[in-house]
């Protein structure tokens, strides 16, 4: 806890971006236009929160961070894989993604969902593969992170809840309406967005070597982490301009689109985020990870800008 | 031996579908329409030629085709989203499939876009979590397994080859001809076919508890059958009627697609496909598994009619 969380996330960062740099396969056993149309929309830089929650999971349980940088990046190639499918036109139909043309504008929309094929697929090969070890307890920790991830990312997790959030949006004011409860729209979050948070911070805790009830706690801050995210998410397309966010600002009220500020106004909204805080704060503070990087990383969640 | 390779097909399918059924998260934890369009694809029959050569290989090496189960299911649902996604307006542009027509004529793009999401990402739950044991040696057989299959569906293997064939096809004479050498059209059937042919075959003998020489034997064997299934499934194209197929025949030609008929004509084509057979027969003999169920279903291959 010895340096500012600034230069803790950049550490993070930086690990991160040098081995998702180099964790695909490139050519001549990757199909130049197919590696270049990946590492268009990997590299691009984000926030890369998951991956930090990741590493930061694993250390929070008093584990070795390194241990879950594969883990970590696996989950940023999931994540990203993600945001190139909503992208396309069949989907949210989006044309800017962290500040550049998104990339089936960049690269037809053929190369893009086989890129996004390609960056899951990949995802699933690092995380069998890395960290290279026949220890019998790394390769349960690794099996078990699979289970976890492909949960998470799978049809009752990101994918299911894209898959609600598409048939909500854009068909019918009745079909929206399916998402105007406070209780629906959470479920749908839950899954779009929840559900592959959660999976990194409990994939980090896993192969940390965390016992069950740090894992849960972990679990449970993560949870709360999650839905923290999307009320800022949903504020800032209110309130941000395009470009600070690198995406089209205002597109989901002008889709119609149920948020959070239209839901609660922005100042209950603000106040639901910092609840959630409260709660990641008391679940980690029941199994003495109150003090660690997780609630800090929390507190960036909700005060980031972008 | 004893019963006649046409039943035995029968035993086999009839265990995949069966699990196939139950396999993919249903409602309420999957969306329902969600749900829907996955098993609309997943369940409209088909060969099953990759998970049955799972299942024999498995028995083939001397191992319990029970274990090799849950892999050879979750191979299905990847050569199923494989289809789904290679069916789009963006890639192939099929409207018929298996004698049906295609998830996104029938679910939406953005729907059959993430049913095969759920399906390829499903696929690796299910290695992940069956067959469910402890035992670290079935541990690390389904970690071995996971990066087998993801390394076969990947960017160096199926989607790789996809990627190729997109790239070279429907865009212009100078981008077709880059397949038109036979060294090149190989080359990118191993990918998109032949990979996950043989993934599913590798799967099995892992699976099924092989020893290395046994498992590699039925690597080679599968290469050669991954083959001489492309090569058949050009002639069928040119020969078949599409009732029969199930498909849009004729399509590729059409396309001016490179085929193996086109470059070798139809008799020496037949020819090179029964070369491929005799090659797996040498392969499998050379470990004393050319009496297995595997050098059969080779035969069957090269003899189908759709």
């Amino acid at each position: 806890m010895s340096v500012p969380l600034s230069d803790y996330l950049q550490g993070c960062r930086a690990e991160i971006e040098s081995m998702l740099a180099t964790v695909l396969p490139s050519p001549p056993d990757c199909f130049p236009p197919l590696a270049d149309a990946m590492q268009y929309s990997l590299l691009a830089g984000g926030k890369r929160l998951r991956p930090i929650l990741c590493l930061a999971s694993a250390e929070a349980v008093g584990g070795d961070r390194t241990l879950a940088r594969p883990a970590a990046c696996a989950i940023e190639l999931i994540h990203t894989y993600s945001l190139v499918h909503d992208d396309l036109p069949a989907m949210d139909d989006d044309t800017m993604r962290r500040g550049r043309p998104t990339l089936h504008v960049v690269a037809g929309e053929g190369m893009a969902i086989l890129a996004g094929d390609g960056l899951l697929t990949e995802a699933f090969g690092v995380l069998a593969r890395e960290p290279a070890s026949s220890d019998p307890m790394v390769v349960a920790r690794k099996l078990r992170v699979i289970g976890v991830v492909s949960g998470a990312a799978g049809v009752a997790g990101m994918v299911g809840g894209q898959a609600i959030d598409l048939a909500a949006v854009g068909t019918s004011a009745a079909a929206a309406s399916r998402l105007d409860t406070p209780e629906a729209l959470q479920a749908m979050h839950a899954r779009k967005t929840g559900a592959l948070i959660r999976a990194a911070a409990v994939a980090g805790a896993i192969m940390g070597g965390g016992p069950e009830d740090a894992i849960e706690a972990v679990d449970a801050a993560a949870t709360e982490f999650g839905l923290a995210f999307q009320i800022v998410d949903d504020i800032l397309d209110v309130e941000g301009a395009s470009e600070d966010l690198g995406k089209t600002a205002g597109k989901d009220a002008a889709a119609g689109k149920p948020t959070y500020p239209a839901l609660y106004g922005i100042d209950r909204s603000r106040q639901l985020a910092v609840e959630c805080l409260d709660r990641a704060e008391a679940a980690l503070g029941r199994v003495s990870l109150g003090g660690t990087r997780l609630l800090e990383i929390g507190r960036w969640i909700i005060t980031r800008t972008n």
